[in-house]
């Protein structure tokens, strides 16, 4: 009985860890939500139990409590449970609050780190985050901000700072970041790009100035680097083939109705 | 001729990703440094040449336009070369610099994202650089201050941030950081985290508070993590099993007296 929580990296399926995809191949049951691709899942034994935290049944988003809980569940019942996220499991991914919960319940945790997409997004556009002479360094952000978090971001900082900012989930908070970096002093004529679907055949990336920068630009999920080196393009992630919406799955049919198909694929 | 800078990630040969590994096992040169570990060695086809350039024969460090020098030549007269560099190539790896060299004449360079041990090093220790309530973000940045940088780093900025900060190659001057916080405003009782040969079997984690922060504590290459997610000791990242140091390389035997004596794999 471990859980492991496991970044399935920014969209590729190609860029997962050798660790996550033998992992992926030996689980009992996999706890999933979005941005997950399809070719991710063709990775997973086809006994696996998927559980998809992405949506409840009523189309909500499944509470983060209630995942803690169903992860403990399945911690408890199972020997290897693996917690599949996008991107990396300590980078925004909440991954630190369902470690709380596991060790609260005694349930043995670990973490397998995974591609994050702030850096591999702007890379997969040919944007360095560190560049010599032009980024000695990069914040990573995301464009929501919780009420409770007592180590509130200092916006000004940021705007002084001289690295590159990259925010992560800021899609509906465009126009407020560029009026933050503005009033904290950065130039509006500072470069900026904005990445959709890094990685995927469908990404696309625009480039504007901090002055330009709005939210008609930015979809979901986006993300958005602001500096000078938002301004480079050189050689980029090659781009992969990994679809958008998880495929109808194998792993979803009983084991063994499989089986009485001959379906199973070692028959 | 395409030239892939490739990520190795912060140690473990399993943290490599699926994109990686299957690029190494077709490579016609593999040009490495330091911090690759023997396993992912292992993962190279015995046919490709090997190109150190951590160390000139006279125990130099081999200069950046020599290597630019070296992957075009190479990129110029082979199908498939990979420049192989410890971490991320966009994450202080200098890939951008080798990027223009090999766009500038004309090689065709694309980039396959590693694990950056800035994420992964602190995650191995049991600390996410995010942590809801703790900290909203990260920075990452090196204790090399390129004198020739135009974006100064603003340390005064760092300190105010709130954000977890990350320092890679910090090593010699981790006296002149805790300074430099210091004057910027970071509170003195600020939790500090070292971290050393993260993710491999010999990994150590110090943990202190920034007036504690000396050059005695650092050796080279550590992690340097200040804030109030360096205090949190959560879910950590299994370590590798992958050696320090290279092994004898079967790659440098010439295939065909490996073929005379039935050495290899295939036979």
């Amino acid at each position: 009985m471990t859980v492991h929580l496991v970044g399935a990296g920014p969209g590729s399926a190609d860029l997962l860890t050798l660790r996550a995809a033998r992992l992926l191949g030996r689980a009992d049951v996999v706890v999933y939500d979005r941005l997950i691709g399809a070719e991710v899942f063709d990775m997973i034994a086809p006994w696996a139990e998927l559980v998809d935290v992405g949506k409840d049944p009523n189309g909500k988003s499944v509470t983060q409590v209630e995942i803690n809980r169903i992860l403990v569940e399945m911690g408890a019942s199972h020997d290897c449970v693996i917690r599949l996220k996008g991107g990396d499991p300590y980078v925004f991914g909440r991954g630190g609050e369902e470690a709380i919960a596991l060790a609260a319940a005694g349930i043995p945790c670990v973490v397998v780190p995974g591609i994050t997409s702030a850096i591999a997004g702007p890379a997969a556009a040919g944007i360095p985050v560190t560049h010599r002479g032009t980024s000695s360094g990069f914040t990573v952000v995301t464009g929501f901000q919780n009420p409770n978090n007592t180590q509130r971001l200092d916006w000004d900082a940021v705007a002084k700072l001289g690295t590159t900012l990259v925010i992560l989930m800021g899609a509906s908070r465009a126009a407020t970041i560029r009026a933050r970096l503005r009033d904290g002093g950065a130039p509006l004529d500072t470069p900026v790009a904005v990445i959709t679907r890094a990685t995927m055949p469908q990404q696309q990336c625009v480039r504007l100035t901090l002055a330009e920068l709005g939210n008609d630009d930015v979809v979901n999920p986006s993300i958005i680097v602001v500096g000078p080196a938002a301004a480079l393009e050189l050689a980029a992630v090659e781009l992969g083939t990994t679809h958008d919406e998880p495929p109808i799955l194998i792993a979803n049919t009983p084991l063994s109705s499989m089986q009485e198909k001959g379906e199973l694929p070692w028959q």
